[in-house]
């Protein structure tokens, strides 16, 4: 057996790091195709990369995911592999919160073990490079078919580190959201999929009430005039807020996490 | 059958475009290699993207290849996928020029199918980003083994959009070229290969005069003088314009697409 | 047979360098895996290469590891192929001591040719583009089966060219290293492993003497005060210097190769 293994992380391309993981799980699971996400989510940055790899993983095949953005490595956190109730994903990284947003989007967690001290890693282990001498070789070995029980110690799946987003929801005639995510346009991401707005009866074209400001609901900048607010719906089906050559962020003034009212 | 793909956009590293990609291709082709040629080709430049493909695929073994630089995407741009008259390679991406110049060094396209609503594409297919939903999902089924005219509607081979380049030829004694492409040192790429250069009678250590100035044909920089203005075969056989430890296209005036007249 | 290749460079990601060197060993060696161990070894920096090749590959299956770092390409440094004493590995690159480390640390070299004129190189093979059109080809053979004796011409393995790197000793009661790197934040790699220092009879929590300051042999940075020194094993089993959210090169004046004096 030899199941594809994708890779996210924060080490960047400048330095050996990520191709000395790849070397570690090839030597391993020569035969396991690895796929590299991405290795630019910004440092330490765990929530970003819970983000990206939740809406990641349902474009990838099923396998084994690796995941480290590990600002606490070589301290106290708990380093796990789990298994998705659904799909039967297996997700192997830092116990900080890095996996939990995707393992929901699979039906959460059903098994898990801490592989802190996991028999497959590699030995010296480093107190500082986690990702090549405990997630890498840990993640080519159930790659290649060991099971999960046999990567470590056994834990509860619910007592996995969590993170909590804010919950986007009803409140009488209004929707509220938040602004979770951020470009360098100034665009905002919200906490809001396209069906929860469709159910909320907006439909395209519609005008609403953002935060007090005039908005329209539309599918692209071009859509709308140059200075004008918009919603529409990105690339991951995911709501979000722009303003046609301007930037939404500064125009409504928010911050990340910051309240979203949307009202028709 | 499992082809090779190669893989080209302006997407970067820096987020999970080109991993989601790569994903979506191995979750339908697990059996093709998959050769990122570069990511790097500049935001939204389409023939920056041709020219790069055309002097890449000659070093690329026949197979399936994926080009993506569309800064039309969800407009009203074409979707294509094409077949070259020579070593039936495929080429897929946007119909904006892109694929243009790599067929011509293969004999054009002799069979060309629109794949803007291609049966293969991931559905629901995005507005922004089909270098997932229809660029790379197409390609890999290609390298798969599906056929092109299963891939989408047929079209004209001969109404795909050509990229305009100017042409380099002999008017009287003078051989005149054009400044195609430049680097940040200020070197000057020319549409001219070796062969026509030679075809001129010009033979290494010759003077000629470029644009009026004294110049040298040489092999490398150290063959001449700091500030002497050369001219030298660069690594793809093409000509190029420098200056040793100076700026050629500073020295000439030179700009995108500009007249470089070389006489003897 | 097949092996895996490792290709480490100072292209960078920028341009298609890396990317049409993999298509052309795509080409010759379709079944090979090809693992880029980094493409971003500061430009023309030999001696960062043959460090960052020396302690990445213990971490490789034993294959071919492909190496391009060529200030000199062009030039009159050969080009070589060799074979290590243990593993036997084979290194492929210019012979500027770019792959001497890395050899040494497998027994150095036993057997070795001079590929600058190899029977298996592109051609035309260009003055710039060794990488593509000498060394890519070359490793691509060798990995598919090519014996070392069949791609160029055997020279003394004795002969190739070494990097000097300073030599730590002790003297007298004194233990002296060098500064062999840097990184941004001022922390110093010394050329001194974890059991020399314990052969010296150090321990962790000891105090030391570093070039007149006071230091700690300590794990991690939190063990000691912000401001202090401290002497500490990196990821790769190297001893380091820093300061504890201070620069410890500025504290202590290091430049390169600089004598580090440690007394007990």
């Amino acid at each position: 057996m030899s199941e594809p293994i994708t890779f996210l992380s924060d080490y960047g391309l400048g330095d050996d790091f990520v191709g000395v993981c790849h070397a570690v799980m090839a030597r391993i699971a020569p035969q396991s195709r690895v796929i590299d996400l991405s290795h630019g989510v910004p440092r330490h940055d765990v929530r970003s990369g819970a983000l990206i790899l939740r809406r990641a993983l349902p474009y990838c095949a099923s396998g084994v995911h690796l995941a480290v953005v590990d600002p606490e490595v070589g301290g106290e956190r708990a380093a796990i592999a789990l298994r998705t109730a659904e799909e039967d994903r297996i997700l192997v990284g830092p116990d900080n919160g890095l996996l939990s947003l995707a393992a929901r989007r699979f039906g959460g967690a059903i098994e898990a073990v801490d592989i802190s001290h996991s028999p497959l890693r590699l030995e010296p282990t480093s107190k500082t490079f986690h990702g090549r001498d405990l997630f890498a070789p840990v993640a080519a070995y159930l790659a290649s078919g060991t099971v999960l029980a046999a990567a470590g110690e056994p834990i509860d799946p619910d007592e996995i580190v969590q993170i909590d987003m804010p919950l986007a929801g009803a409140e009488g005639d209004e929707l509220v959201a938040h602004a979770i995510g951020f470009d360098r346009f100034g665009n905002v991401t919200l906490d809001l999929e396209h069906d929860e707005l469709a159910g909320f009866g907006l439909k395209l074209g519609h005008r609403v009430r953002v935060l007090g400001q005039d908005a329209v609901y539309a599918t692209t900048f071009a859509d709308v005039q140059a200075g004008q607010l918009l919603i529409y719906e990105d690339a991951y089906r995911t709501l979000a807020l722009a303003v046609n050559r301007g930037s939404a962020a500064e125009l409504l003034g928010l911050e990340l996490d910051g309240e979203v009212r949307i009202s028709v």
